[in-house]
């Protein structure tokens, strides 16, 4: 596949996809647009998990059996915090630290996100270009039967356990799509967008409410291919099979699928989930495709991104 | 000796006789007034030097060994620094990073610093009362041939290399000395007043340059002592005997028992130094005591809290 490949992506299962992109897609034609609206502030340091889980997979730094934080990182500053009666129930690294202190040295004199972001890519020898999805803030608020939470009240704090009625993404109606990764999007200068197998609702959908994103998708001349979080109805990390139920976008993968439509060419399904690629086929919706799509590995990781970039090539044909 | 005792304190000399007086005063009874002049923003970090190295060493965390930072503490955040290019010239522990993130995040919702020192102290089972010299920014500047300094630039970058002019306290003028240290001081309820072996220009100069200071020790009803930071012509860390030379304050122990001309009652000395205790008792200078100064172990810290205890009683009395 010739071009660049834009890929719209939230944490861990975004990231693994995005680290196989990287791998298998000749350097720099990869443009990652990463969900910034679950960042927040902790003692003072601005934290933005998806961008971290982004760099540090891409940069080879991510632990292989977690979703978030470096590999070996050590744990003397949460000691000491404890130790000093700090709020603890954010786990920070020592070296992950560095990522935020500098981050937050850098905003602090006025410097973008997305300009912050790429010196510390550019520092940890990351080839793709990941950008914030906005230089503005947006930030998801869910509305509960137990009160409005930000994204790490309910999912740190509350463990997910409340039942959520609502989903709003603050500010986003108000925040500019990086133009790095929006004007190719939209000048159709791209040769496929993904959308990566994060959670449709607090991942993906952001990203979509920014002005202009969901048009520019509907009416891009490229294939525009989305890869399921879910598989055999169970979402691989965090709440997302659990949200779409409370939401009522319903269950199992095709459901994402539907919550796509309109924006999607394709779909790429979990190899056991041939029966929801047949409902979706059923219902004439978008083209679809099975494939390994659990990455336990790099290299499974690698394998899903050439079957993605394959597939977009034959939506592309127009087979 | 009844009563509360004050200490006016700088760094490492000072933080370890406060340990030992600490340890020889009934709890409660031991009030420490730190150097701030040195502190400065690292990283968007506020350190405060000084008043660190006080709380390490009264919390039993200090290395042996070293004049600053925490004992046992880890690189990780270092590293992943240095992997990101950030600026690295000042070392910060894992652990000592909790403190300077936890401060900062606290002065940003405007506590003052000693509201957050108190905190800190409360947390790590200190029983003697650290207060910074004034909530008031004070920033020492050292005038030098190459330049204006900040401490931290002449001290680390610079190595204590370039010539020092003048020194100048920055906002010293404007800047309102603790009333927690101050007001005992200034209504004669103390017991004794303490100036610590730290570096008189550096160290203990801002906290007399605060309004009221010297005024206040001149008049003081109790004794106040000062222990030598120079020992047989040497500071025992940093510059203090080259910056004597270097602004003419001239050189020995009995050099800072002049510096101190009209505010001291009474000058500790090292064993080694006993030429030089004669050459101020000849000139009518103050009391003094020779003793074991250098604080190699907690212990000697004890016995010298204890000697300078006993000597300020002595001086009390009349003797």
């Amino acid at each position: 596949m010739k071009g660049t490949v834009l890929a719209l992506s939230g944490g861990v299962g975004g990231a693994r996809l995005c680290a196989g992109l990287a791998a298998v897609l000749p350097p720099g034609q990869l443009l990652i647009a990463v969900n910034t609206a679950d960042d927040f502030e902790h003692l003072g340091l601005p934290i933005c998990p998806d961008l971290d889980t982004m760099m540090y997979n891409l940069a080879g730094l991510a632990p292989p059996g977690r979703g978030w934080g470096l590999a070996d990182d050590g744990s003397g500053f949460m000691t000491a915090l404890r130790r000093l009666g700090g709020a603890d129930w954010f786990e920070l690294g020592d070296q992950d630290l560095a990522t935020h202190v500098l981050r937050g040295a850098a905003l602090a004199t006025g410097e973008p996100l997305s300009v912050v972001t790429e010196r510390l890519c550019r520092q940890l020898g990351i080839t793709a270009q990941i950008l914030p999805m906005s230089d503005d803030p947006v930030h998801t608020r869910l509305h509960t039967e137990r009160g409005t939470l930000s994204f790490q009240q309910y999912f740190v704090r509350e463990a997910c356990a409340p039942q959520v009625l609502a989903l709003e993404y603050q500010g986003a109606e108000r925040a500019a799509p990086h133009p790095t990764w929006f004007a190719p999007l939209r000048d159709g200068s791209l040769s496929a967008v993904v959308l990566c197998p994060s959670n449709p609702l607090l991942s993906i959908d952001p990203i979509l409410a920014l002005p202009g994103v969901r048009e520019a998708l509907r009416q891009s001349p490229v294939p525009v291919v989305a890869v399921s979080p879910i598989i055999a109805g169970c979402a691989v990390k965090g709440p997302a099979a659990a949200l779409m139920t409370q939401l009522g976008i319903g269950e199992g993968a095709a459901a994402v699928a539907r919550h796509y439509s309109g924006l999607i060419d394709g779909f790429v399904l979990d190899s056991s989930d041939g029966a929801e690629a047949d409902v979706l086929s059923a219902e004439g919706g978008p083209k679809s495709l099975l494939s390994e799509i659990l990455m336990l590995t790099p290299a499974i990781g690698r394998q899903l991104a050439t079957a993605v970039l394959d597939f977009a090539a034959e939506l592309a044909g127009g087979a």
